[in-house]
């Protein structure tokens, strides 16, 4: 009869934190920055640190994080990246996931994606400014790109980058196109399509600069791998009559 | 000093076969039907089945199926999914991939992932209609979507259902926008911004209508999870001057 | 534990039938035709007759109706509108919603509107071929046009008829952009977006060529209009702390 | 043979202010504030407040609202809907049209609408926060979102919220995509064309950011509600050869 | 109390014939081929002959036509320029409005608009494959070109035509993009921005392939030299404030 | 031999002053100021002040324009239209070109065409804040529009007031979209391509804030009334052999 | 006094053909046959070859080549570049334009490029199905590739090749994006934009599918290679105050 | 085993300098200023000018420019063409390129062109404001024109310099498009769709503003020939099956 939330959800007006998410993968929520005010974010890290202990906050600038420093000082900011934390995650996840980067330009989306990886639990190794154009500089490390777990590939401009890689290892490939380049890249957008169209199989692609969502996904890849597959197969009691031949 | 090519690949003048791949992740290279004649599509597959004993051709229509059969009569087409294949994966990989489709016209991309990952050795239960304008579709499955390893989203129009399965499971999600719509769907270009600007963390995405490297990529994360990650930590000798924080 | 579906949805493996729809608001659900192959429309058209007695299929053509009807002939279909239908409302809502056409080109937009609303029991009066380009068409019927209790405006190339209508009444306005026009029309978008950008207030916008929906939206004000408001007063738990003034 | 405008209407030489509005539905006209100067519009609402005696203007910011209130110093302004207001609604609607917004970003385009609609007279809850990527915030409220009379549901990025909303409910549906988000985004344009696509009938969607013009249509439904349907039946004298079936 | 329209108006249903228009300006109303059914376009004929005398119809196909004309076969039509008519203007309009062509591809359109002009009663010349790759063809007119009265300049590819030849003369220039190109042409957009973002003052532009309403454009300046300017001062009375300097 | 420039061009190594255009219509040329320093402004100024004794540059802004003004100190500036100018036209052109201006933002566009055309010694009476979601303020000028010899129809958002403007005069309409309005009217593009694809015949469209563009082709048709036509038929030796019918 | 144009233009009324093409660089005028009708192709080629004894048309299909060659049957005809051809180059230009080809489905565009070169008398090898996905299929080619005068790279999709192929070698790349692809590959505008925004120094690009303008750039860049650069140093006597530092 | 790089690339973490570049082409690699900090650009500069003695940095604005110059205080800066470069070429390259530019506000491009190519070693004459609405400007210089042995146009608005120019010589043409203009230049997209759709054969196109790409074009180019091609033919083993004619 009541509307009430269940409790797994704080409700504070302008947000409503999900603390089951934790539960749910033993990753509490993480709070997009850009767009919020600094007092915003400081009332939903309040209720995050409240009960997990640690926290992240992506697209955050310098001035929003010295804001909400001030009532949570025990975080850490980096204004590369532009991510604020709080705490870590409890433990290590086996594996790695390499973050390979085109130019020195797509640092910050780069570093937004490793750090996220860190935090999260996932060792991070980084192989930056290895663009296609000078390929010698990739295929110097063409060895240790396959002993790579998963691989998020970060480029801006053409965004050939993902497509040369994925033709060189047999793991997982997520790309990431960035905003770097000028005229004909359109804000990311001929990136973001390039890697679309790419014609390697084997990587599938995230929004513009969301170095932040390929990390997550990484790590969910990951987190796959160390506690296996589900043992019982699967069905939808609907498939009976798929349409499929 | 001369320019011949090494063995692993098989020149044909217009094409070069590529049969490493399946040395490098233990299935061969996959053939893109369109825009390819039916001669050409039968020669690559001759080489193709005189080594592996199986290929897998996609974006087939019924008249190039048609020809291509005549030469090597052992095969399968499927007008749906249009997809030609002859053989099978050696053996089964461990999991499932559930394929899950919004409407009924998104049935041929999403039969295009669900049997390309058959033809991988994947489980693929296959989830249909469940587009998010009636929820209860959706949601009458939720334990079940729970137990899938890997998750296909298959949706056009505007493409809202990967953010709401993304938001009920914690394992991976590709999704793939399709074509379907009308207007300001412009042929599934709405779907993919709206699928890469999706504020559900977990997923990542594919080419409108690319069920095929949707289900690629699925099949590589389940290989991931089936052989475990590496066990020696990965470096890259240049990073000790990374400059994130 | 078990997956099945609740009953109010039919289950085709290719489609769900929503049969609670009519219970929610006395309309069965409506096919969309488009992409669907003649023997699946059939067969969701199957269940919602033995279910509900009446049945709506759009953007049907020639074709495919000729095969649907055979399998239900007491059925009637319209090439203009390109409806295929079977049974009416049960009883007719109270007002009006007029149908006003820029151009006549633009009329199988319109007749999908109009007949819409007949078979969900709106009386529909048409305004056909008054664009902009020669307003006293237009204003020759203004006092008429302020006695409807909604208007559908359909208009193709630059779309202006419904500013100018909706400043003319004060009943709500509902414009449909046509894909009429060439050039920089670009298949409907302009027209699109002008009436989004346009200037008149109480007006909202649906699809390029959406009569359908539409109709739909204005059988929703009528219905209200016919039922009356909720009496007690709603609150959402949640706004104790809502961030507004 | 003078060209003088009637009465109704004010003219300020850079402004023709529309004093029939009023007349015609009980609201005087309400000013666009952006790309105005304070002056202008501080003319504009002392022509609006002599006669009318109360006023709204949209999108104003600080400096511009602190220019104008030192004219007319009774008015309110919120910085975060941005509105500037004086005055009221001489007397409240029946009925209920709730705001539903997505995300705290969304906030400033949901309390436009919100406060828009109680300047009107309109009784309009909120509920904050609830994107489809944690549907069971916006379940939880379910039975309560089928009390509203009209809804109004603001979202940014992919723009999913409204369909799912739409499945949920009988009543119509104001869609209002915002510009929050980035990359595939394109501040809005990917949310809107979302929205206008989408597969759930009974909505209608608004220019992007505007909170204002979906409030407007929202309270002109209610007020079709409130006086009821007209009783005579329309007929436009030229229908007679319609070329509908 | 009546909503019939005034008598200058045939309502036909379907379409609204303003014979008012003869009356305004000496020329009949033009109809528009294109998305009209033959039967549609052969009603509106009957009803312009009846009147007027003389008709002319844009965009006709041969099929189209050829129905047309069963049921007036006293009718010309041409397949080049796509037009079909009847009778031809009561007197002929002193001056000259050339019509210059960029490439042989070019030729329907810039037919549509020299045949247009003279069922106006406008002398015509034209001047065919003069793009600006070889600038000397054009040239070898220069002299010719500015003793034309008004100009019609119709490109497709890049569209830069317009720019040159507005800077070779002082009469006032109507530019026509076309849609002939390829691959970054986009269908003629590419030729209708570059013309409107022109360097060159003293042009302006239609529609892609609009030849008829530049050619509608031009006679009208034309007409105007012929009649001469109103020899009284207009004022609108409201300027009185206006807030110019 | 040598590739010194004929004298009618001053040459400034950054430009090139083209001095026989004064000669060739009786204007000088006009100088565009967006991307030019202020000295480069002020040295084409000196040119053109010394041989014609007047000049006009267009979009200056506040700091340029203060610079020029102090190295040519009888100027004239006008922030609102952002024009900068010197003299004036020696005669006046007999008629007038009415410059229609849809609402308050879009005045300085028409600033920049009135004033631009008073510079050309062209008579341009203003009608502002007419847009069409109230068509009396429109109406209520009818007659007087139509005794404007041109005119030039200013219009942002969905720019629909040329369309309407066109359809109640027999003159020349050259409209002028504007950059006014936010989200769908995308900086003034939708008005744009509304423009070209509206249904009225008889308008030509120039750039987006063209009001310069507008005046000056408007000032041309006056021009060319003024002087009329030429008396002796053109032909083009080429046109024996024209494809057209 | 004449308007005739001077003798080195054949005049055909729909066409213009620069005979004076050939005394400039060697190579007669070559006719675009898209979109012209085989009569005007045949036409202008019994111009050509009565003066030239050569002659190329690109763009044809397979009827028009039939109809044109029943003229002229000493041509040849080519399906998969779809060029149309009679004599050939008087000698062979010293050097080699390499022709690089991503898949299979890009080379009617890659033929068109060789087939281009070999008429103009260039040595145009091929490499074919070399896409960045398998990088080494590339690389195994990588000496040979250095020892290319000027490269020609054709590729589709993401168009990344290009990039790669610059970086490999010293010479000058002309790259060509094709529209081969699906859903983001945008019809080849995704490539385009690529290729534009590539990090690459050392290339250019044309138009998609442009194989015949690339070999053109190519056989220009050679022909000046064969005569080698102009002797005395060029000056353009404006350039004395040039603005450059 | 190891992963080190060899010893031709100088590894600073962030970035990758490529030393070999210099042996291969004689040039050390250059680099892309914008975007990077001014440490970045210093660290990256003192290991070119340690191993190569010159260098340069492109899009530098003052602030970057002042920063690296503190530490590298030998190198030159131009605000205008915002290159910044320490050094020069050994020797000069035979021949010329000229640089034509359309309009004043081009000049940057323009500028950052020719500036490149005399740090090349390559003599570049500018031809400065000639675009094409006063083809005279051109034609003025059009002996000189076809003397330059590359020529650089660089153009923004409609961007048609380049298709009259190419028209006018035999020698290759490098068009660039700038992003100067307003509304439909789109930022310069116009343009370079134009160039890109030009129908002046000889040419090609780099990125919108990039006048250092083809500076870099045209130096490559002119550097074949002065080496001139290679004696020895070149062939690809792979062609035995070309599927041409």
């Amino acid at each position: 009869m009541s509307e009430r939330p269940p409790e797994p959800i704080s409700d504070l007006g302008f947000a409503r934190v999900d603390h089951d998410r934790e539960a749910r993968n033993g990753v509490p929520e993480v709070v997009f920055g850009e767009g919020k005010r600094a007092e915003q974010i400081s009332a939903i890290a309040s209720r995050l640190l409240a009960r997990h202990q640690r926290a992240l906050v992506t697209r955050v600038d310098e001035t929003q994080a010295e804001t909400v420093l001030r009532d949570h000082p025990e975080g850490h900011y980096d204004p590369i990246s532009r991510l604020l934390w709080w705490g870590q995650a409890p433990q290590q996840l086996p594996g790695s996931a390499a973050v390979i980067c085109a130019g020195t330009s797509d640092l910050p989306v780069a570093e937004e994606a490793a750090q996220t990886l860190e935090w999260l639990g996932v060792h991070a190794p980084r192989l930056n400014d290895v663009g296609v154009a000078g390929i010698d500089r990739l295929l110097a490390h063409r060895e240790a790109l396959t002993r790579a777990d998963v691989l998020i590939v970060v480029a801006g401009m053409e965004g050939a980058l993902p497509s040369v890689v994925t033709g060189l290892v047999n793991s997982p490939v997520i790309a990431v196109p960035t905003s770097v380049g000028y005229g004909a890249s359109l804000q990311g957008l001929t990136a973001l399509l390039g890697m679309l169209s790419a014609c390697a199989t084997g990587m599938s692609v995230v929004n513009i600069d969301n170095g932040f969502g390929a990390a997550w996904q990484a790590a969910g890849i990951l987190r796959l791998a160390a506690r296996g597959v589900h043992e019982m197969p699967l069905h939808f009691s609907s498939s009976r009559e798929s349409s499929g031949s």
